[in-house]
């Protein structure tokens, strides 16, 4: 049995999991991440697919853990490469799914089975799986139990230990402690808050804190999470019924994911206390909670939009209490930032996890959670899996301090092929990993030398320079033309002319040697003008000579 | 009286200040900041001058509070606007102000005026100006008191209330106290921390921290921290004296500042406890200390290299412990997260606030120490200063919990012309501010239009457009060709032969109706291809087209 992470270790997000035994594979999980601020205009990034893509015969199905965007965003992208597998996760997770292959034109091809935690084990070639309930921050999580030939392996998913959930089950506990009777060969954990100390609290103690914010608000409270948050879209609605007020929810992810929680019965309104943005301003302020996307500062999300009054039904208001139930993922602190700021310069009084701990909490299990996880399953080889190489490190340490053997816990680089056995585990091979960027248009991949390009030109500009010369004598005819865009001396008059003058030399100085010939006329002027240009600005734009040849 | 913010506040750095009195003016403080990701190729983010420039006859001064980049990196760029005028700085901050207009050549012309803290009041025009010693994390800091016939303002700088410093006198405690008892009428005062709750803890704790990290490391030891931070380099040389190590400075900002420092004796290196880094390894592992600069993950400092193996001179090394005595300024998350998983990846232990909150402390003043200013300096009108909206706005919280009205404290907006008189205070007026783009040639103006280009640019590339025409009868001469950086679909062989075709089509039709100006081709040459790649990658390029006429 070969276990072989595509993503998901060493990084955050585009989680992937290829499980073999024989010839016959499984996917476990599809995620997507989005582009850090260097990888310019892209969208979305995903893993590689190649070393499955070409394999696609083989593969017997995509198994999800649950609904997040780093566990499922890839899978239209997949199955496009793939053609038909069946795509096996739990009823809320593939309600998600089912919304992306719809927008991808994909829905009606697919095969998506519906299981449940606690099923029989179901047989896909030479794998039996079963799935087990665990708690996280999105309803219906499950661990991943894959029985084969060669052993046994178990897939956490993302997991906290949540003895009273807000709705649903609780983590399986005896499950787990059963697969450990049994025999488990390799365990792989969720690592994210590996390195924070204790247990991490119950999802309940949110709601038991909007109650208290709620209680004491004079007017309105906007509450802003994550839109998959379904429990925390719960607890809003309780703590507002609660407390006599209604709630209306703006943003477009967070209106459909509730439609979704709702059809599919993962939400429970109270009665009456749904109302739709038009009507909530018939209720006094300190009647209405809003329940809005944008915890993440995003430019286009309902919050930002309401915090600079461009948001077309609702403006945030002096005394409004904003909520940010939320934390704020690395790389959006200058967003969230501006946000917040904006948000008190109209007069708003703002709540983040900073100024009240209490307002959010984790779906990660902490220090203890993990402890927990690696004493229930007790495996005999173990690798900590997502986050960052830190926090899979800090994972090992726990793993270790239980007296399991460092040699026995492997920390895996994307494309590491572990090759396990009943009683031995190593790191065999590495096969082609890595991530494929996707723009706007949702197929192009943009590859590494077009963000080289992009960051280029992004950082002083372009300068084109057009210049017609005789086709025979290489001599110019008329003044070169210079037209810029991004680059910062393009007032300077004295410049432009000079980077004229200097073309005119060049071309004349080839011309005098008989060169004619336009790719080495525009290799010279190019390297003229950069040379200018570096010297007279210090500036390195992206330089496009165009000599055309009459 | 008038008191004008250019820059530092609603905002973090950049800070400056103008103080008018009569037809004459000094400036507070004349900072930089760093540009965020979307304000692309820019280097250095500085105030808008405009309005001093203007009426630089009027200027008798720049008075600067202390060294750090925020308060005086924009000293040579002002300086070269309004000409000569007298900066007035203690010792240390002028040491460092020294280093920058030789940089910028100005040294010769300058004229720098040592003050120090206690000294008797100077004579500025209508001004009378005085310094009291604060304490922040660099030497030599003070609050500014000027007198003017119209009343007494001061200016706090950035300050902590530290009783125990690590060298240095204390904040002036007394002579804020008795600058109370003869009456303040306006108070502008650091509000950075006034979110975070009670005071700040004294910098010595950080040295005390230093010497139980360095006891229980088993190889070398790796601080990283402000290159500015003089107090937490003799720390760090105290500390590695106590434990038997020796201490080498790497990176060119850590090792300047150091011998800025010692040359001025405002550090003290103990006995052979200062090393080259060539000489270093000449002592075992456990006995030597590294201070380096890269404690927001720049890509080319130290750390980053040292991390990646790129370092001429120092490799990370399993059993090092690498010590991040530093908080991480909003934006640099992602570099400084990067950085720590690097270190971790080659085996190094990690130490950082999140873990060891006791290895770095603020040197700006919590929500007491700004009780206590208050308290001390008792002014008749308040306006918060420096840090974010959100932070002048708890700090105007904790005004109004003293008992000062509510509309005797002002949230100024830079631009903001604040008149003051003995007993009244009204915004009156709004003056030109914003700011000002640098980049690498450090003179050239980067406009707003520079960036927009820039930021199109990066999104989506660029598409080059080269089509030759008859002059006189605007038909095409031979095939148009197609030039791409940074676009997505570049490989797309069949969209590059679609933009020809549509060139030619858009050309031809052009001719037929005896369109032959060349700036009306370019614009429907513009508008077909946008056209075109729109519809078939739903991307927007920048797109440039030449016709060139023949």
């Amino acid at each position: 049995m070969r276990v072989i992470p595509l993503g998901g270790v060493g990084e955050i997000g585009k989680n992937m999991y290829v499980v073999e035994c024989g010839d016959r594979m499984v996917v476990i999980d599809c995620g997507v991440t989005f582009p850090t601020p260097d990888q310019l205009g892209v969208d979305l990034v995903l893993p590689d697919f190649s070393y499955v893509r070409d394999r696609a015969d083989r593969l017997e199905a995509v198994i999800l853990t649950h609904g997040h965007e780093d566990h499922i965003g890839a899978v239209p992208y997949l199955l496009r490469e793939t053609g038909h597998v069946p795509v096996l996760g739990t009823r809320f997770t593939l309600g998600l799914v089912r919304g992306k292959l719809d927008e991808h034109r994909l829905l009606a091809g697919a095969e998506l089975v519906e299981v449940r935690a606690g099923d029989p084990a179901r047989r896909l070639g030479p794998f039996a799986v079963e799935f087990l309930q665990v708690t996280h921050s999105i309803p219906d999580c499950v661990a991943v139990v894959l029985d084969t030939p060669a052993g046994r392996v178990v897939h956490t998913g993302d997991f906290k230990f949540d003895h009273t959930p807000v709705a649903g089950p609780r983590s399986d506990v005896a499950g787990l402690a059963r697969l450990g009777e049994r025999g488990v060969t390799l365990l792989l954990s969720d690592s994210t808050n590996a390195e924070v100390p204790g247990m991490v609290r119950s999802e309940r103690t949110v709601g038991e804190e909007f109650r208290r914010v709620f209680a004491t608000a004079r007017g309105r409270v906007i509450v802003t999470t994550f839109a998959s948050h379904v429990h925390r879209m719960q607890q809003v609605l309780h703590a507002a019924y609660a407390d006599g007020r209604v709630v209306a929810a703006i943003g477009r992810s967070m209106t459909r994911n509730l439609n979704i929680a709702r059809n599919l019965g993962y939400i429970e309104v109270p009665d009456q206390t749904l109302v739709s943005p038009k009507e909530i301003d018939r209720h006094p302020p300190d009647e209405q909670v809003l329940l809005s996307t944008g915890s993440q500062g995003e430019p286009l999300s309902a919050l930002r939009r309401m915090a600079l009054g461009t948001h077309p039904l609702i403006q945030v208001k002096p005394g409004d209490t904003v909520v940010f139930s939320s934390r704020t993922v690395p790389g959006n602190e200058l967003a969230v930032n501006e946000t917040i700021n904006r948000l008190e310069q109209v007069g708003a009084k703002v709540v983040t996890q900073e100024s009240n701990p209490a307002i959010h909490v984790s779906g990660h299990g902490r220090a203890e959670d993990l402890v927990w996880m690696l004493q229930l399953v007790r495996p005999r080889f173990f690798a900590p899996i997502h986050g960052e190489f830190r926090h899979q490190r800090a994972h090992r340490e726990l793993a270790t301090g239980l007296g399991i053997d460092r040699r026995d816990v492997f920390i895996l680089a994307n494309g590491d092929v572990l090759e396990v056995g009943e009683d031995q585990a190593t790191v065999l091979d590495r096969v082609e990993s890595g991530i494929t960027y996707v723009d706007s248009f949702g197929t192009s991949d943009v590859g590494e030398g077009v963000l080289r390009d992009r960051r280029h030109l992004s950082e002083d500009g372009l300068v084109l320079v057009i210049t017609t010369v005789d086709a025979r004598e290489g001599t110019l005819c008329g003044d070169p033309d210079v037209v810029t865009r991004g680059f910062g001396a393009a007032d300077d008059q004295e410049l432009i002319e000079m980077i004229r003058l200097e073309v005119q030399r060049s071309v004349e100085a080839s011309a005098r040697e008989r060169v004619t010939e336009v790719d080495l006329l525009q290799r010279q002027v190019h390297d003229a003008v950069a040379g200018l240009l570096y010297k007279r600005t210090r500036q390195r734009p992206v330089i496009l000579p165009v000599v055309v040849e009459v």
